[in-house]
């Protein structure tokens, strides 16, 4: 066996070592007080002069002497012998002690006229009273925020003294093209640094991307080398797992000390630590996903520890919508999808593979799985950090089911709406499930026309309002997708890839190979099962079959050829209330819309005749037609959090 | 009476009306996708081509043919004919079908050995996988992350359409100089237009910030129409209050619409919205508390509104310390001191002065309490919106009673070492109520010396953990500060200001005057009486008294005379049990510090010969010695959040 890593970390030791094995570094810079947000105090900072410096007036009003004003009232209105206008923030004359609002004061004959006494200092504002010269104003430690910045200026105070930081950052792999050229098959563009460089610059890290490296030990060395000299931080990107041209060890160890390489993490296990004239030198694994665990849960925190502060985390309570399992002993970050399920935060995993980075593009949160944990069961609540604005939870829909191109485009035109479809494709079973369990706002199925709603969704999974709304998107054919054009007794000479037994495109074939007289143990591939139509079509596409059952729409968006089978409702399914969510009427009028019409005319395998309509169940589980604006009004359907 | 505002609307209608009355301007740019972080996108980003392009080994290992890796097993293991060797990221050459891990890799004589066979397409990344080309990748609205960056760059996406906005700053006022240059008396450094720039900066505007105009209604007109013309968004810094010079509403009138003035919001009643030219012209008022209130509640959620993301707001529940009172009427945002104390974050108030800018950047949160409130009592939990890194709450200890300047200093040290001293200054009365209603970590007294601590801490105040700690700070001199020498017998001849009755100060001062048989009824202002020697001080150094009670320390730090009267003990009073906690400890070897030493030294007026010690009370709350290492670990002390 080959092996891999010396030793497997856990993360918890890794970090200790992380933090403990270097000294925080004494960079420090100075920066004009108007460029200082965000950035940390390294020497604390003084007031230049007293504010204000005299005393002033607080209010528009007249200044007075307190002692003349005694025994003013509403009884006994007072005009003043000695008085002057003054406006906010002029300096009080000496000869006056005390201000009254110009709400209080009446005009009598040219004379100011008071109806109550004001007492010494009444809406003075003493000087020194906001600060006074050279009392400490930010201690070392303090986060710049926007509205300090007017204090400061106010204060004198120009420049300010805070943490600094150098990163340097360099990118290795002979596979790699910079940032704007076109990769060929087998190049990448690269990618990792240039994260690493955004994300750390946001907590105040001077970042220098070093150019890339071609797999060649003495070049990293030499890149290695002069990054050391130059920064307190050095990220090196990939070259850290066990290829064979994987060398970042092995120049860390020419150079300094290997502390670790391996920690049990996920994704992010081929992490590396070296330590380099007494620096610290992060090996950041290629995959995106690993290199922002180890920059989010490595990089991060060693910044932190050195003072600076940490990128903003929202942290809330959410229930999970489908198991998670994870491997014990590893601790383990899975991107979450969050949304608003009536009352309820709801949380969907949303891939584990360290290289598809669409999946935290689309996510909208993580959750850490503690490396003893095994995993956690379908509605279990957990703690999930949010990867962005916690309001825009409020304004996503989640659709679970059989995903069709129809829904994606739907999805589109809703997001320039301002509502976001957040849409996972486990296969109509799957979909019913989720919308049995209120783990999703609505299912998109792909339903026999005119079968009755029992058949597929019986009462039993919805005991309790159990009445549901079917909103019609579109016809569309099922059949028999494949790249070349077939006829029903080719699939004998065709390597197959199905759908699960039960789903309805599955269904469908059985009962047309039933009636052809073909044994479908003869069609090579025929057990072979994705769980959708649309995963049919990728291994179509990506040639590990030549044919499979699915939808029209989707042999139409991928371009294949398609023989016709039967004709299915593709349904957006929910319960009743559902439909007076002000997001679902909103999503209906869009489905209604002639850009939606006009969409799916262009991919084309659609027939719309019926598009938009809505059927509700009636208790016998019939449909009869319905409209949005016939039904109540939902009781309380937060649309934000 | 002077009518000051046409009608004060409520803030929820004024909110309405700014956001229902212009449209969201449809201004958009083109950036690098390298400084596209924190930018919301305009319009919707696609792959320029599918990643990966063509099939790629997911995994360092071998590419293999999945048919002939069948029947391989630890009993029979399996030499391949057909394998070679890749690293993940490798293009998998067309013969081959799926990957084996090298860990799973035997060499044996030249050829690859395996262990297990191969399914088709086993750590193998197909055509696509991660995105397709021409599919979408950021939908229209979707806040920009720096993890999407890393995939937008991968994807060949090198510019991004954000939403923009351009909003032009006036700041008016013939007060005001321009930032770097010193105030002459009753002059003030213009910042409030620099927290505005730097704070909608941060939302993601453009901001243009145009040099002072003076209080001339010609320019001022002349000003706003030129920042008209130029922005999407007009703020108008000052001249919106009722004084002589307050021209903005009739300028705003003389070019378009006043939409309000005055709003029921505390601070920031003054704000105004005009509509000229359909855009909005906000005018924020001149104190800097309310220009916050009124950029954070009427500015940014404008933004927002129009699409931009809002600034990241954590909202945590405390508990009130101190009672705090609300007009009723006004929605009111008061700043907030939050820290945790034991398992429970504590939420002191910080002033509700509109001026005093030190009060915000002293606090660390703010609560927004509703018009139909009065307030709320002490120890109601409230909903507090952070202004700050939640983390640093863990780092902060909050002392409340009698502040001498010896504790200011401390908390300068401690600072330095992470650790945040939030002092509060009520007097030695309301310290020990706090240390009573576990409202502080620790209360900061003057105490007579040796006085049994029963006479100030008596044990029906604390009848659960009574027994108490009390760390020696420095031995101060209670007397008679002056801004000139003074004796006794001067004091008919002077204009006196007092602390209250029963503290410390005022009993030692009372039992003088009867040894001296004076009448204290004939000291002027004998009976004037504010809540601590530090506010004594600052009342004879504004001017409003010539001599009062304090401590020597503070008329040291003051640069008074000071005629000693008595000497006692400058103590840092705790529940013993809080000895434990791991911030305390810190901060005891700070006090016992040369450091320290040092520092009070330097400001004179102490006696630092039991600097350091501890004392605990035992059952009869005499005092005995004790020190930090004999106390058990405080149970459960959590040192962040």
């Amino acid at each position: 066996m080959v092996k891999r890593y010396l030793e497997l970390r856990s993360l918890d030791e890794a970090l200790r070592l992380l933090t403990a094995s270097f000294p925080t570094p004494s960079r420090t810079e100075t920066v004009p007080v108007t460029e200082a947000s965000g950035r940390v105090v390294a020497e604390p900072v003084f007031a230049q002069y007293s504010v204000p410096e005299v005393s002033v007036s607080a209010m528009d009003g007249i200044a007075v002497r307190s002692r003349e004003t005694i025994g003013a009232s509403d009884r006994t209105p007072l005009s003043l012998m000695h008085a002057v206008r003054v406006n906010t923030g002029n300096v009080l004359p000496p000869e006056f002690d005390a201000v009254i609002m110009i709400e209080d004061v009446w005009e009598d004959g040219g004379r100011y006229q008071i109806r109550k006494s004001a007492p010494p200092r009444q809406h003075v504002r003493p000087a020194g009273e906001d600060v006074k010269q050279g009392r400490l104003v930010l201690p070392r430690g303090h986060l710049i925020r926007p509205f300090d910045i007017g204090a400061l200026v106010t204060y004198g105070i120009t420049e300010v003294v805070v943490l600094a930081v150098r990163v340097g950052i360099i990118p290795t792999g002979s596979e790699l093209v910079p940032f704007g050229v076109r990769p060929k098959p087998g190049q990448v563009v690269e990618s990792n640094t240039i994260m690493a460089q955004v994300f750390l610059s946001e907590m105040g890290a001077r970042c220098t991307r070093y150019p890339i490296v071609a797999d060649d030990p003495d070049l990293i060395r030499k890149a290695l080398q002069a990054a050391v000299a130059e920064n307190d931080l050095v990220l090196i990107s990939a070259g850290s797992s066990a290829g064979t041209r994987d060398f970042t060890e092995g120049v860390i160890r020419s150079l300094g000390d290997l502390v670790f390489h391996g920690v049990a993490v996920k994704p992010g296990k081929p992490v590396m630590l070296g330590n380099i004239q007494g620096k610290p030198v992060i090996g950041l694994p290629g995959y995106p996903l690993a290199a922002q665990t180890v920059l989010r849960e490595f990089a991060a925190p060693l910044l932190e520890h050195w003072g600076f502060a940490p990128v903003p985390r929202f942290r809330i309570a959410a229930r999970l919508a489908q198991t998670l399992t994870s491997d014990p002993g590893f601790d383990e970050f899975v991107p979450l999808f969050v949304c608003r399920l009536g009352n309820e935060l709801i949380a969907t995993p949303h891939g584990k593979g360290g290289f598809v980075q669409m999946a935290t593009v689309k996510a909208n949160g993580y959750v850490h799985i503690p490396a003893p944990v095994e995993g956690y069961e379908a509605g279990t609540t957990l703690e999930v950090l949010l990867t962005t604005d916690p309001g825009s939870i409020g304004r996503t829909l989640i659709f679970t089911g059989s995903i069709d191109p129809a829904l994606e485009e739907l999805g589109g035109l809703a997001r320039n709406e301002g509502l976001f479809i957040q849409a996972t494709n486990p296969g109509n079973t799957a979909g019913i499930s989720a919308l049995a369990g209120n783990n999703c706002h609505a299912a998109p199925l792909v339903l026999p026309v005119n079968a009755p709603p029992t058949a597929y969704l019986p009462g039993s999974l919805f005991p309790h309002s159990g009445v549901l709304a079917f909103i019609h998107i579109a016809k569309i054919g099922l059949g028999i997708a494949s790249r070349n054009e077939l006829h029903v007794t080719d699939l004998l000479h065709t390597r197959f890839i199905n759908t699960p037994r039960g789903t309805p495109s599955r269904v469908v074939l059985d009962s047309l190979l039933a009636k052809e007289g073909i044994d479908p143990r003869q069609i090579d591939g025929y057990l072979q099962e994705v769980h959708s139509p649309l995963a049919v079509a990728a291994a179509i596409r990506d040639g590990f079959a030549d044919a499979g059952i699915c939808t029209s729409g989707i042999a139409s968006a991928y371009g294949f050829f398609f023989l016709p089978v039967a004709i299915e409702d593709y349904e957006l399914v929910m319960r009743k209330e559902t439909l007076s969510d002000p997001r679902i009427r909103k999503l209906v009028s869009l489905i209604r819309s002639p850009d939606f019409r006009a969409v799916l005319e262009k991919v084309g395998g659609y027939n719309l005749t019926r598009t938009g309509s809505i059927r509700v169940t009636d208790g016998e589980k019939s449909l009869i037609p319905s409209s949005v604006e016939d039904l109540p009004e939902a009781p309380d359907y937060p649309s934000s959090s």
